[in-house]
């Protein structure tokens, strides 16, 4: 069994829990069993077992008691982190531009230097300590892996990763906040931009205060992540340029509209000849543009490189089980990525084989 | 030096041969050294040279001479494939759906059956032979990837393989045949098809017949393609059921626009409850559909999975070029995944983070 140890148990975590013990058989067939040993949240209370915990039961306990009723433990998610026998360590907290992706870098970074792979759908940590995060990660062996911080599960990094060796990134541009463009969709209907706020927050997919997306830091945060990783460059969220909607009001929309266009929220990054300029801004896209064509919660991006035409990712509509699948993933890779029995990278090979058999025979 | 045997020296082949010089110091900096050590074609003549052949000479020749002018051999494809020393077979001839993918699938399977990697962007093998080829890659120890069988070097099979681990895809839906979406395209500005298509010819991206593409068989090798290995069907070109864009009328097109509709040659594929059901045919997309907004050479794909919201990806105006980093990519693939030095797959995941390296230091 690989011992999961999990922070952060909202509704990505929740998902990611369900996620395992629904597709336990099929995670079995691949040569994973995940059990859960640890649960750390900021106002559910922490749970821990050695032995694994029954995560239906926390859920449970959410539903009824509004917090866990046990197995409690008293120590800190820092110290679970540093102390506890876990093989990977799930960050699932909320970002926090204010805090500079504290104390999430600090709980990846306790792990990565005892060795254990982490993974997180977090982007503060990549956003502000990707440099150090992926050093530790290097230097004890062991992975650190974060598809879930942009488009959810969508694959993104490890598409470049995996899927475009040898070509070199010049840039991207796309729609990666969810909010916001949920928001600017409903405003072309007619809602005010307070009205469709507050729909997005009783769908549960803004935060009850959802600055961060208004104002574009969480689009910021993104533009940091991809800069970061995919073009090299040392960018925090604070320096991306960034404007959000705030500004936006039905008149600017309903011009755009008149003349076929739709006000979107982009992200963007590319290298200059001084370095790498990264935005988020508000432009107005044309109707033949594939952006123009995503609505409400969906998102895409185009990457450029050197290599390829741009290629583009779109993502209809996900949810956060799309955000606990991307970690599922990388939970997934980051353990056959180091399986001892592996030698000339073939371990890789063959369960990737394996998967792609087990993928045919559970529709 | 990583020896390879290409079959087949056309467009795509070409841009392979220069895009391995091009960036041979890149391939270099990731420790992958390739020489082309025979060059096989149907009517520009056999070369082969052991040491190395001068790639730039032989496209030189051919637009010199219309063919090789040395070092000729006297050996077939076939005998190359047999016994020529190398270490990746890459098969860039064209598809034949008559011949059922042959003499192609051949081609690999020699090499295979030797236990050297083989590479192609010919559907042909892909869709007539893949359970007989991928089983001789797995009982030889060696690889055969075709990410360029479909939509040129955008990453589809790789995508599915190395970033959606422990996913079941459930189907696929796209505009996968450039040329016919050119074709329509053209006749929405008032070009008849028989102009469309000639321009499609003159352009060199539609064949000389180009009736493989006009009546459909090329989408549906592609959907045969897709359904083999991300559905695991048993599904060659014959058993799609298709038709192509040859009936599309003026007036059909028109009457799609005043609805504010386009025509598109649509594959899909998709599990129902007695089997796989794949297809090619003309449909009416929406404006608002991402679809509708792939133009010309455009292409893209939707695929659906059990674990994620369904997943587009989108190629804008790829050339011959894409599909040979495509090729490359899947070249680089073969030799990280069977490094001798490996261990754990740790050779993998170290050459993985030094092409991320490679990647943000060349822009």
């Amino acid at each position: 069994m690989y011992k999961v140890l999990m922070i952060g148990f909202g509704s990505v975590g929740k998902n990611l829990a369900v996620m395992m013990n629904e597709y336990s058989g099929r995670l079995a067939g691949m040569g994973l069993e995940f059990g859960v040993v640890g649960v750390f949240t900021r106002s559910r209370g922490n749970a821990a077992d050695p032995g694994g915990l029954d995560t239906r039961k926390l859920i449970d306990d959410i539903s009824s008691h509004g917090r866990f009723t046990g197995p409690l433990v008293s120590v800190s998610p820092l110290e679970a982190c540093r102390d506890l026998d876990y093989d990977i360590m799930a960050e699932l907290s909320p970002l926090s531009i204010a805090n500079r992706g504290e104390p999430a870098a600090s709980h990846i970074a306790a792990a990565l230097r005892r060795g254990k792979h982490a993974v997180t759908a977090n982007k503060g940590p990549v956003a502000f300590a990707y440099p150090e995060l992926s050093r530790l990660a290097h230097d004890n062996g062991c992975r650190f892996l974060f598809e879930s911080t942009v488009m959810d599960g969508a694959p993104i990094f490890n598409l470049a990763d995996r899927c475009m060796k040898g070509n070199a990134i010049t840039g991207f541009s796309g729609i990666l906040n969810s909010t916001t463009n949920y928001v600017l969709t409903r405003m072309e209907s007619g809602a005010s931009m307070d009205e469709a706020v507050r729909e997005a927050i009783e769908a549960g997919t803004a935060e009850a205060d959802p600055s961060d997306d208004i104002d574009g830091w969480d689009a910021a945060a993104k533009a940091s992540v991809l800069s970061r990783v995919l073009l090299g460059a040392d960018v925090t969220p604070l320096d991306v340029r960034r404007s959000g909607i705030r500004d936006v009001t039905p008149e600017m929309i309903s011009k755009a509209a008149s003349r076929g266009r739709r006000l979107k929220l982009i992200c963007r990054g590319r290298r200059t000849e001084t370095g790498i300029d990264a935005s988020v801004g508000v432009e107005e896209v044309a109707s033949g543009d594939v952006l123009a064509c995503l609505s409400s919660h969906d998102s895409g991006i185009s990457v450029e490189s050197d290599l390829m035409a741009p290629i583009m990712i779109i993502q209809k509509n996900p949810t956060p089980r799309d955000t606990a699948f991307g970690v599922l993933e990388d939970m997934i890779s980051v353990i056959q990525g180091s399986q001892p029995g592996g030698r000339s990278g073939e371990a890789f090979l063959a369960l990737s084989r394996h998967n792609n058999a087990i993928r045919c025979r559970h529709p």
